[in-house]
């Protein structure tokens, strides 16, 4: 096990109807003039909204508001929450949703006391300050809700919108509330993306060269095969709250990084990935159902006792000992196999991505100083291109 | 799932020598003046006093020392910290140790800001102030260095020497240094304790009527897999590093509540053992190791689906339709089995606790408001005194 620190001091609020704490949870943390950052009008048509400015009036938490987060989220409306924060005397950021809003409020957070371009953070520089910021999560999905990590889409100069993600410390929100209620109302389509995200942020930790890793190996099949169980009957049954908690829960320990501590994830699938949301918009969790299991059937030779291990243990298979490479092999199926039960698509022109521009994809994805992504195997450009070619 | 909160702010710093650091560590969290407690002369023999010091000494940072901490850690001892720390303006306490030194070192820090007898903290108050502390870990076994409680003999008033455990937030550690090496020095039988102590808070957990808790059952399952499969081979490999960190770490997940949240936990065999350990000074996990097993089978009608799963998922026991109980059995047997090949105890007669005494200790055990012990099944004096009778 490599050495490492693990700090996570994020305050997770987990339950039923808890969002009608949060007048009292902001109080708690000193909160002053908060603001309110939010998505498109799901939160409003689902009643969250109005229970949280209830909460908000009624023990007299001073905010304002900035809605209109899209998937993806971009860098000019972050922009506007900085000025809006700056002007208002803003001492506290709420994001109400998922992922995006999240990491849109985080950037935002970041932004504030910071002279120059915010993008700067997703470029050379670290953030030394930030406004602290707390969470109402309503999809289970990006684990952003106690992770240190935000991505965020260059809309203002799109030339620069290459890996567009920032990681320090002072991102993890103070608190997050999770109440597993809040995303039945969520379309199928976006509970199954939801879902490929959080096993791909497990699968991104799990695909390590360290060893003796069995404890956090076994950590993360866990967590898999309660996603992997649960997603297709939560999609079935939307209302089921024991399940969505089951689904909730797993999305968060899958990213506060926990179970990659003391060792190196892979993570070229969500650099990939990210390529594919920021050119071509598409929703994350279907851009990764595409990539992964791609990548692994490109990098299974590198370690297929790993891959063993992966069809074995988190799926059951029998080992098969005159040919190991038919186990793993069919464990890659089996992750296929999931994907496809719940609606994911499996092809890049599902997505709507020519196959012409395939090559300008794998370009972007490996234009870092290395020239190359991914830990477990490193993959130039031509490695990129041929995992693309064979998702087409 | 229940509704819970749950908040670790406890930073891990885990790896080969991170003792060294201890210096800019303390700096780090505002330490002017440090109380090291330890326990007896190990910590001088393994050479870590001397590092600590050393580190100390480099980075200015002042303190003062309160060694002899002994297993079951004495409340005349605490009492004596606590002057100490008022005596020398101690404003941060530093345990280098196991469980013993750092319930200890949580007591002091309790203790000090209290005008009362720190005992009233094990009794019906709630301590509002505590010195901060922070822990070098040296026996991966009691998960205190990042829980919430403590455990204390009280030794100046036997008679009151009940129920001797205390739980609030504030007890959690600043920081834990977890350095595997410091373990490889551990006699096989208090590893075996230690690893002993490990899955019964992991199996104190999993035994809930709560359900819809298949993540935590996992999670839960996973690190008890991993304690079962190492320690056998590190009571013969003690010089293993990689093994030393899966069994350390896995002692901290164990009990830092994390797999704990949003679930009722028994706690029946700790509370029965702390009354062992309370009048015959027996180590923690050997009583434990007695112990359990005999509850397991006394309680195992009430839920056999739970022991079920323990059989087949934690032991991998092929579940047997006709006959189900078999099943359930064959999970206990296998966890004795276990408890066996390490060396533990599986008698009262082992631990010197004559059978004359056991109506004494299961009235000491039952002596709460509620007269019952465990969540799982309550169990009353007459029930304990059948588990402690039926392993004598």
């Amino acid at each position: 096990m490599l050495n490492f620190n693990y700090h996570n001091h994020t305050e997770i609020i987990f339950g039923r109807e808890r969002e009608n704490e949060i007048g009292e949870i902001l109080t708690r943390y000193n909160a002053s003039k908060v603001l309110l950052h939010y998505g498109g009008s799901s939160a409003k048509k689902s009643g969250l909204y109005d229970r949280v400015i209830s909460s908000l009036n009624n023990t007299g938490v001073a905010f304002v508001e900035l809605g209109g987060v899209l998937p993806n989220p971009r860098l000019s409306l972050v922009n506007e929450g900085i000025e809006l924060c700056r002007k208002e005397n803003v001492d506290f950021i709420l994001a109400m949703g998922g992922g995006s809003v999240i990491d849109s409020a985080k950037t935002i957070a970041m932004g504030v006391p910071y002279e120059g371009n915010v993008w700067d953070f997703f470029r050379n520089k670290m953030a030394k300050k930030a406004v602290p910021l707390g969470v109402i999560l309503t999809i289970p999905a990006a684990g952003s809700e106690s992770s240190q990590d935000a991505v965020i889409t260059n809309d203002l100069t799109p030339e620069n919108n290459k890996w567009p993600s920032c990681s320090t410390s002072m991102l993890r929100p103070r608190f997050a509330v999770l109440n597993p209620e809040l995303s039945m109302t969520l379309p199928a389509y976006q509970t199954a993306a939801g879902a490929t995200d959080i096993t791909v942020h497990l699968l991104e930790r799990y695909f390590t060269n360290d060893t003796s890793q069995d404890l956090s190996d076994r950590l993360i099949e866990s967590n898999l095969q309660t996603v992997i169980k649960y997603t297709p009957i939560v999609i079935k049954e939307p209302n089921n709250y024991n399940i969505r908690s089951q689904i909730m829960w797993a999305g968060t320990l899958a990213h506060n990084n926990l179970f990659g501590a003391g060792r190196t994830g892979d993570w070229a699938s969500h650099n990939i990935e990210h390529e594919l949301s920021a050119v071509y918009d598409v929703t994350h969790g279907a851009g990764l159902a595409v990539i992964t299991p791609a990548w692994m059937e490109y990098v299974m030779k590198h370690d297929l006792q790993r891959f063993i291990q992966m069809a074995t243990r988190l799926f059951g298979i029998e080992y098969d000992a005159w040919h190991p490479d038919r186990t793993a092999l069919a464990g890659i199926k089996a992750y296929r196999a999931f994907l496809k039960e719940i609606g994911m698509p499996s092809t890049l022109s599902e997505l709507g991505i020519p196959s012409s521009k395939l090559e300008e994809l794998a370009d972007r994805a490996t234009a870092g100083d290395t020239a190359t992504v991914g830990n477990f195997v490193k993959l130039n450009k031509n490695d990129v291109l041929a995992i693309l070619e064979s998702c087409k």
